[in-house]
């Protein structure tokens, strides 16, 4: 059975305490029990982990190989724009990775619209809330991942 | 019944001869064949559209009103990073729309990574291949766009 | 009789459909009545010509020669930003041209700051709504158009 | 009766001896002459103030609302692109005001491109000579400004 | 007895009209009487100086060495941005300098997140409102300016 | 009873033995006693936190809710100019905050200038030493803090 | 027979009535006249097309496979600078091509010395008037383009 | 007899106060005294103005034609960095007018490299001291300006 | 006997994982290993230290005073580009320091061309391996760092 | 008869052995082979210069007026992007120039982009390899060089 | 008796022949006559060198110390905007200098107005013409070059 | 027997009379002996090469081939950043080379921190003295370049 990592970065945590105005009401533990559900339809399994310290989301990117990870959905959150070492890290392992962003960071501040983590990965989803979660899953953990076709 | 439309930009109707590194060998009509088959699941109308003229893209997102569109996909291509009017389009209309890109534009040329679209849409899919058309068209397909919780 | 061309760029057909917010409600039928209004009263014949194709819009310019065109007024809308080609066709027909904007473009975006087109014409009115067409109007319709101190 | 305050920033008191290739060989004297004309037409007041000083023409827009002022017609020139104090000046006051230059700025020098007012006013006529002042004129002593549609 | 000179910048004299979405209702004879009330309880003088001409303001802080004036907190507002002259004039005279911003000039527009006069003075205070003016008094009016720990 | 949380950054745990040129010879417990000091005479509690780790300064900030934190002031040090996430982390908790440096950050190396921080607090105070730490107290555990003019 | 397809941009259609000063007083007739008269002597054959739509010259290159077209030769014009579109149709069907330019691009404005084509293809020139294009044709036509030498 | 104007701005009143590492001890005082020496041998007048005002310079410059100014030596201090105006009052009179700086203002901070002034007067002279006025006066004073030789 | 303390920043722990394009096979392992037998040729103690965390690594030099460290050799990795608490940390100690990487930054990513490290150690070795942590501990190890020319 | 100076600039003389995936196999001797056998149809003079000195190449430009040069083709290498002084020397001459690069300088590094050549000579080839030089040679060598039509 | 070095760049040599609109009809040959004239009177010795070749100005320059020279003037010309390596050389030698640009580099191309020279010399004299040479002799020929009052 | 080439680059020949504060009293001489100390030790062959002229390096480089050399020292000193022809023959001879600076470039001017070289070198060793030289000869001259374990 395939296992899929889901990182969440800082502050990813209070979510439902954030920017309302932004985030809407959603909180961390929908959005688990939203991949849980998901997951077991796709029987997969999800590996859940979220960290507000940039060393921790490394080393944790970095044993996903012994953890038999087959694919890594992470939303690095603040640190998406100033974390080199997380890029190097998801290099490292060179697992499959799609980066997620609940709101649209090309909408919100300049500071917020460039990604280290997007060059290194094979995709982002920006905007779509928890869907955006989900979408990820799907596709990671479809049989094929360069032709999930069978979606929907 | 709701309908979406799907634009495509400048050379998505050469797909398959393009830069193969890139794009793989999928085509234009492989994408379309799948976003028809996920509608008819979904129960969603598609309205296709290509065009390698900016005016023509502008046209036809003003006259999605009158077409009664609930929704539109658009991937604008090279039009992504130089159309203005695309933008002034879309935010006229104001149909929810969600911009979509085969290639992750992150990892290539620099003047691929600025979007004059993507802060004016719900969000942005990068990298996914014709599934982040697939995705697009389930999350403004369902019922509830907002909350398209029940995807799976 | 003088006769003036008046450009009207992308978008600004559904103008009463875009953001009413920067626009108000005035339409693109608002602003050729008020102008043929005023055509009339200054004895001038004018030509109206809207596009969202960059093309058209310098092809109409070009003819502008045969069609023994005296002046033209231009809101490129959001040309004025990108297209080059509008103000090659300007420069190369040479008819006294005034460049119009409905909203004051310097209290938008950033990008919306800088014109390809301004350089290249005689001035540029922004931010004073239909007036400013109206104002344009007066100043190439003028006999002298270098001392049209007449007007009020 | 409605009373328009008229500014004219730095030089604006020796135009006739400036750059006559720009400027042409019209002097301050003239565009008051022809603004009184108006005036008088429009039956609104006019109060003319030109001033090489930044700190006076800060004294003069902050009086204006003591002075009863219905609106400020201002060539800031040189002041156009250093001062954040006259930016702010019109900003506490609150006073419709136009920004008027008689040369097409965006067809000189790159720093005169860029302008601290412009943001803040109605909006900005530039290029048009005297007739600037004029159009500026008849748009702030309308009864409705907003819709000054009368003109002609 | 220490004399301490308190310096405000242009438009600080109209304070209670300007935008009271940022400056609150608080006026400059406010800011005044809270100083005074304060200087006393300090047993040091005051001298108030408001300008909206960056000359005399010069002029007034070269003045301060012949005024016996051991101290100077300036709120040069929009001087802040753009005069070499008053950081000159603050280098040449080598008084102690405090500068203060009632709003917080870090959550405006970019072009006042720049100071020229912050490098040259012992150091800022922004966005405690009339509060700025008084700590920076407690801490120019100190007997040991380096040591002012009584504070409390 | 009002409780403060102050927060300082990496490196300040040593700041004696740093350098001395730029910050003399206080130290975190000297900053820490004056503060206490204050404190009992304010009649508000004071909680001490300093860390090395960006995120263990972010777990500290969330938590400030459950901790009845009524004010936070904060010298993020280096990770001011770095540190996207704990912005997002004091947005998040709303507190009131004020940011404090012992040194003129503005009178540093140029990427000590920029305060990722500053937008999202009350206001800054900067290069006043200890003060800046005593004033940023009285300001937060002021019974009104947006009227604190009982100051002195 | 080998097929050269000759793409000319923008205004180039007008080109004895543009700025003289800059381009003399050739037109377009000259150039396919003067490329015709080499075509002949060189055995082969050309193909003209000239639009000021970017997306009519980005469907005509689309079309240069089914047309068994053997080289381009494209003169941009004004879309040299702002036209991705024609950039990427050009890699799409990877036929050798050469960008020429009339006049010397590097000695106009600064927007006019960046070309989205030159990286894309095989060499540019600019500068050499009709020249530019007889020579690519030589060197397009040539039995063996890499190793043109016989020219002459 | 000619009669060169020599005009000093912001902070030179105070030179010898002004930081001495720079300066050193001279005064305005001793720079007048050595001008009108040397003014005495090469029979020229001289007329000295010193302002901090931007507009008082700006007036000055303007009335150098009715006083029958044949040259102007201007040292604009810190206005050489930020004053537009008082580039267009040079303009507008065109009085043959060299710029003089007492200290290397390449030596110093970045933002005194950037003069306005330099490009619109005949020449700069930097570094020299007081020598740099003497030096402009005899090239101002000599018989043929452009030809100057008999310097020595 | 002298200690010299190895600092390794993130990923280096699974440096034989990492690209391997870039570093070759060589392990963390690999680097200490050649450390300890030149240490014991050298007679020098040699202190090891990895982390994933900007934070402990800060911790760890702050530490370096009180372990009688004489002389630091660090590789910050990823946290070369992006961390000025290590660069403060490192200012604070002030041990000599010797910066190290083992593949050559400059022929990488722009992003790894800036090192805020750089400017307050002793000197930085690119693109030697292993041979750059040999190297630097031959040089921190030497009796007489200013002069340790007896190496070979 | 005409003479044409060919003037190569640093490490052209070892063309043979730079990156042959760039410049392929072709040598200096190669290049000066194939002007010369076109020289002689064309019935033209050649003077060939190759140097690696900045200085000698500006020389030997300044020396083709005493040497009746009537053209001159350089490829300055790597002194393209860098010298100033062979530009100053080129437009000394006022012979006209062809400047010529044997790659696609646009294709390679961002530095290759610049030239401070182009601006200063009749224009620019690039990226046609030997045939760069040929076509310059037609062009310069021609009877009408502004009319060079009969080249074929 | 004194010795002063007077260095020219490259294309000084031709002066006469360059560009006439900015340098009039002057040769090096004129410069130096002059200088010579100048020298006698003060009772200096001279010493002239022009190159072409950046590392020949080197030479001279460092051995200006064993030519007992006490002072260089130097009109770098094209290497003034290029060469780290002159400044370096003057750097090194310490013999006062003084720059000198025959024309007003700041009235130039944008590349002509910073210098690398200027931050290292006593002082820059621009726009002068031959004046600035004569001056500049005068200045360090004079006995007490810190005071050289004595000119006139 | 290997044989190693080591260039220095302009002023490395008087680097005992350059800045002291920045280099100590060390001279090329200095360098020179402690190499040919240790070259014997190493048995290798050594060939030192200083120029101030940049052409003069260029042709050293491109003869390091036929001298059968097998690794190149270089210090290019102030052409580290303005030489792109130093760049490309070191690229052309493709020899294994290492990058030397004596000082901290890093810690210096910021036109110092970037180097045209260290892109195509193998490594880039700052900051370490005479020491530099020393490391990178035992690199160079080691029996297996890229496993130079052995060294100590």
């Amino acid at each position: 059975m395939k296992k899929i990592l889901i990182v969440n970065g800082p502050n990813i945590n209070i979510l439902e305490k954030r920017e309302t105005a932004i985030y809407g009401s959603i909180s961390l533990k929908d959005i688990e029990k939203s991949l849980i559900a998901l997951a077991e339809k796709l029987k997969v399994g999800v590996d859940f982990f979220q960290s507000n310290h940039e060393g921790e989301i490394v080393d944790k990117i970095q044993n996903s190989k012994s953890g038999r990870i087959s694919g890594i959905i992470i939303n690095p959150a603040a640190y998406t724009h100033t974390s080199i070492a997380i890029r190097d890290a998801l290099v490292s392992v060179s697992v499959p990775t799609i980066e997620v962003h609940i709101s649209n960071i090309y909408a919100r501040e300049n500071f917020r619209h460039k990604s280290y983590i997007a060059p290194v990965v094979i995709g982002q989803i920006s905007g779509l809330g928890i869907d955006g979660y989900l979408l990820a899953l799907k596709k990671l953990g479809a049989v094929n991942i360069n032709n999930a076709f069978e979606i929907g």
